[in-house]
């Protein structure tokens, strides 16, 4: 913000910083309390000094008050914020100019506390581990597992935006704001704050919204007083990564009815509009994020994220993200592996593998007999067996990750299912769902909804918005009414439980089948009763 | 406060965090902001948690905002505040219970900074060897001077406070709050921030008010997020600790005129009622406070306090601190000895020694023949010579300290007239005129006045309080409205710069006779024209 004051003299004696803070005060004209941030007075006055008493002064904005971190002579040409998604696996950030919203750097980088826990359950025993050894603890314990998962966070964090300063060519000390957005565990991680009780009923986490902190009291290496802005969450499983979701989705600013699918670690879901908003989440996705199929991987090179396989003459068609020998599959390309498998019926209604023996159909027979191998824990199905590179690591889809996939699938249905049931409506008065997220990117809404997964709508109903949780943190950066929004978001969301509910269990089993007990809820995906049961 | 939630369930999933500032939001009404302090979440969650969701917060009010610290299921029947009077030579401090206002400790130590500096401008000019050696230096660069300056005091401080919460039986980590008073470039150096403007024309000093900190940030050794209030100051001669004594004299609460004397480094006066007020500082107590007479020393023990030469008989009585041997003299027994040397004219009007030689009075030559000495550097007056106690460790009065207390009280009445002369009143118009600091808790008003100091009125005007400026920080802890009087305080005060007043330099001429060339204005004090001039 431009500023310019008096010059002091003899009988005007104001000092250096209230003299600043009065020309700011008088320029802005709200009435909240404004200061000049202690660790930046020597610096602020003496800039406003040696400018003679004009120029730029650089202002945090945190709702509530205003506070001065800076001060220049000439107008600055960028202000350097930093938007992170603080993932389970991955941390993904942008630097963006706050000026003009110009993304100056983006990147991403393994989450160091994998080395502690893959997933969030077993990050939350490693960061409780003394807690949980001993009966008796110091009122002020603080777990050593909790610390070093901190630590490992913030080092993450800090090496993050080493690479993307150097990427944008500016110094880390310039990143002068951070807006974090991660699901609920990991905000108490990177916060180093108790996460004993997220996963234990009633799952209380220990804070929802954060109070605006300074980088400093983090020790992460950027401007010491950026303010750190953390996305409110609205419960233990129900993070700030999808209010951040939410509010790059639009869906709260609509007067139509959508919806939020956000398929991670969890399943996430969000049913609204302007009106209001319905959340649930639920485990859908372990089958689908890699780890759990013995194939199975996360969307990476190598990894098979597209699969077709032709109904006539059974030509399999893959494709591997960075275009390399195969090494794995990802979400997508089992979404398309076992929807192919359904329409080219290796599979049966229950994803069980048919036995080659009893089919009748040659051509099916011949294919069968290449792909389906029988193995001492059943029938696997050789996707690649990467012959034609002279190796022999094959890419195969064993019967036990088949039943994971239905599983998921079947709860991600039930999940979709229980909630629109929740507010009396049907999928077809959706107006749009919106799909987030690695999954949003990559999946054929067709084949989930081949397999039941995915409510059979017309495609055009469906819409990837990529990372929507990083999205939502730029949109905090550069939006100062963002998040106002979010708080809004936070406060009209109604949070269903399902770990308890009666009728998700009910739909969950009805849903384990292709591509569902109720083959009347998908007129368009052709169902093969005879296969199976 | 007290407050009560409701207990989390499945259906009520809110954190603790957010459940106890949703509960205290409520209670307390108000629109300001609330959160609990980041340093503080897990002590709070955990405590708030185990108490069943029932029992006390502790919260700091800063005004602007309420910032959770503390959370505990019984009601505490004390709550520790520190009161903190940071003076150039000395820290004095009290403990409060800020619940009923009962003093739990008092005490003071000598501020350790004095090894480098005994003076403010000594002080400054240690905080600036740096920056005054080198023409060029880093942007950030903070004087190395400096920092040892403020470590130097918070250590004083950390001191203070150890001594005090052992003396109350409590932790250090238990006092709560911190509220803090004086002058300015104490201000400077307690928050290390740089002093180097204030003693050079205009005499801007970095900051007035300071934005309430937490004491973490200066490393200090109580609870890390007691909030540290800083009283705020005028200008660079003019500092919290007026403010602070403003405050606690009631004058600017007092719908008839005062005047306010502080002597300390600098005699500051303020004059004024609770429609206006009008200060000034000026350099009129070094002699006054020990360090520039030969034998001056601060009130403490072995020093000289009271003075009385009989009129008749010549018989000198003199009281120590402490009713030990004297082994200096301080402000008031110095004020005391020169109004008793003038009665019983052994000086003349100029503040000269009169030569016994010409002395015509018998009993009068004797007794200036046994106590005025001519030295190489002219007369001075044998207070004692301590031979009762057989040691030869003699206390006496040079003419060149009797020079540098004539210039003082010229100053201080020179200081005092020029102030009611700007406001058109008369010293006869004031209700009270309060005599702060150990000056005002020790002198005689009347051997003041002998010596034209202070105006000649009846004696019932003067009131002495003793140390105002940590009478003050007191009231700011126990009274949450002083704060806010404050602020009214400065902003209604006129600052009037004296060292660039011609009326004053007039003044000052004037003044440099006992007890006034004009000796009408004093017409209690008798009046020897034919000594001198």
């Amino acid at each position: 913000m431009q500023v310019t004051a008096a010059e002091p003299g003899l009988h005007d004696n104001t000092a250096d910083i209230d003299r600043l803070q009065q020309a700011l005060k008088m320029k802005l004209g709200d009435n909240r309390p404004l200061t000049v941030a202690y660790e930046c007075m020597t610096l602020v006055a003496r800039a406003f000094r040696e400018a003679g008493y004009t120029g730029y002064a650089l202002l945090n904005n945190l709702d509530t008050a205003w506070v001065v971190v800076g001060f220049t002579a000439k107008k600055p040409s960028v202000i350097v914020g930093m938007a992170l998604d603080l993932g389970t696996t991955h941390l993904e950030a942008t630097l963006l100019n706050l000026l003009d919203g110009e993304v100056l750097a983006e990147g991403n980088l393994e989450n160091a506390q994998i080395a502690f826990g893959a997933d969030i359950l077993s990050r939350i025993h490693h960061a409780t581990t003394k807690r949980r050894q001993q009966k008796k603890l110091p009122f002020d314990f603080q777990d050593p597992g909790l610390d070093e998962l901190q630590q490992v966070i913030v080092s993450t964090i800090n090496e993050l935006a080493e690479t993307l300063a150097v990427r944008a060519d500016i110094e880390t000390g310039s990143i002068l704001a951070l807006a974090v957005s991660g699901n609920t565990t990991m905000a108490h991680l990177f916060l180093g704050l108790d996460p004993f009780h997220i996963c234990r009923e009633p799952y209380i986490p220990l804070f929802n919204r954060s109070p605006t902190l300074n980088s400093n009291q983090l020790n992460l290496r950027i401007h010491p007083m950026a303010p750190v802005w953390m996305m409110p969450s609205v419960g233990s499983y129900f993070g700030g990564d999808l209010i951040s979701g939410i509010l790059a989705s639009g869906m709260a600013q609509s007067s139509k009815t959508r919806m939020l699918i956000d398929v991670g670690t969890n399943a996430e879901v969000v049913l609204g509009n302007s009106d209001w908003l319905i959340a649930c989440a639920g485990a859908a996705g372990p089958a689908l994020e890699g780890g759990v199929a013995r194939m199975g991987m996360r969307a990476g090179p190598g990894a098979i994220e597209y699969v077709a396989i032709h109904p006539e003459n059974y030509l399999i068609d893959i494709r591997t993200i960075g275009d390399v020998d195969p090494v794995g599959i990802c979400g997508s390309g089992l979404i398309d592996l076992v929807a192919a498998l359904y329409l080219t019926r290796m599979i049966d209604i229950r994803g069980k593998y048919r036995d080659p023996a009893t089919e009748k159909d040659p051509a099916r027979a011949a294919f069968m007999k290449e792909h389906l191998l029988e193995r001492d824990d059943g029938f696997c199905f050789v996707v690649t067996d990467n012959s034609t590179k002279g190796t022999k690591d094959e890419v195969v889809l064993e019967q036990i990750d088949l039943d994971a996939m239905i599983r998921s699938k079947a709860a991600m249905y039930a999940i979709l299912t229980t909630l629109i049931n929740q507010v009396g409506l049907d999928f077809s008065d959706l107006e749009e769902i919106t799909v987030a997220g690695a999954f949003g990117r990559h999946i054929n809404p067709q084949h989930a909804m081949t397999l039941g997964m995915l409510p059979d709508l017309p495609l055009t109903v469906y819409r990837a918005i990529g990372n929507s949780s990083l999205r939502g943190a730029e949109k905090v950066l550069l939006d100062e009414t963002a998040r106002n929004d979010c708080e809004k978001i936070v406060s009209s969301i109604t949070y269903l439980e399902l770990n308890v509910n009666q009728e998700f269990m009910i739909r969950f089993s009805g849903a384990r089948f292709i591509p569902h007990t109720d083959p009347s809820l998908f007129p368009s995906v052709p169902f093969f009763k005879t296969d199976g049961i």
